[in-house]
């Protein structure tokens, strides 16, 4: 089978709720489509050879807090490489660098310990979503913060009516589109 | 090299916070190991094999937000099973089921999908860690309210001198002791 054949069953299987979390919002619900064997099964190939293919020499992988966890271990495990968990304030030990955002739907401070990127090092970042952008542009700040080199950017989700994308100056790569 | 050899290997890599989040409580970082990309390799392998030959026939699996959905893809990919992630009260649209706990410094409340887990459906539970035992057991009783049933739980970090698997009435895993 291939990948659009995969993505079009993933994309089949992902739940829509209009109005959640407020008024006017549409949330599309990856948990719908990840209780099915089959959506995780092509996710991670899809996942996985898209990575692959476009940052070969990635060297770590940051995922963000909490969706963006899900893919940040496998990721970084299929890739031999290790992980660098971004996590929302107040919940990370040691010395860390710190980066305020804005939400769709609300305001937030990402952190990550300061040492957990070595200088020069090349970083891609994974999250689930790419709605406004306010959460991967912050991540990316983040990372150059403690002197990342952040060569790409994936998400399994991509809002383009909302142009997150326009916000980020690197590359970013959707599997879905809506 | 063996398994004890791998999990000496990834404690090696666990950082040791002392008095936080609050004075009194010594946090391990598994953070610090994620960062390694061997330890990220051996912490899959050694999880993955264990999860197989204790849970063979495990249908589906539940990760507690954060940490465990670090593990919750992952694992579910290596079994071909679906993943059932648990998250923080307000984050999950649809018709939901919660259940209220007391956590090592405070107290929250999990929810989850009501139609995450079929009635019947043989679950197992991932976390990275098992502290006082009050999220895991949250989980479990969540589980049993949405008709599943418990086979076993895994956590990748066990504090043993705060007893947490006590209060626990499924088969409980750990791979690090402290």
């Amino acid at each position: 089978m291939g990948n659009d054949d995969k993505l079009e069953y993933i994309k089949s299987k992902i739940g829509t709720f209009p109005d959640f979390p407020k008024k006017g919002i549409v949330f599309r619900d990856i948990f719908s489509a990840l209780r099915d064997p089959t959506a995780c099964k092509y996710l991670k190939e899809v996942l996985v050879q898209l990575v692959k293919e476009k940052c070969p020499n990635a060297e770590i992988i940051v995922g963000l807090e909490s969706r963006g966890f899900l893919f940040n271990f496998m990721v970084a495990t299929e890739l031999g490489i290790g992980c660098a968990p971004v996590r929302k304030k107040g919940k990370l030990p040691g010395d860390l660098i710190s980066v305020e955002y804005v939400l769709e739907y609300g305001k937030d401070i990402f952190e990550m310990q300061a040492n957990a990127i070595k200088p020069g090092q090349k970083v891609i970042i994974v999250d689930d979503l790419l709605a406004t952008g306010g959460s991967l542009k912050a991540a990316i700040e983040l990372v150059r913060k403690a002197g990342g080199n952040v060569i790409g950017s994936f998400v399994v989700l991509e809002l383009e009516d909302l142009h997150g994308r326009d916000k980020l100056d690197c590359d970013v790569y959707s599997l879905i589109k809506y």
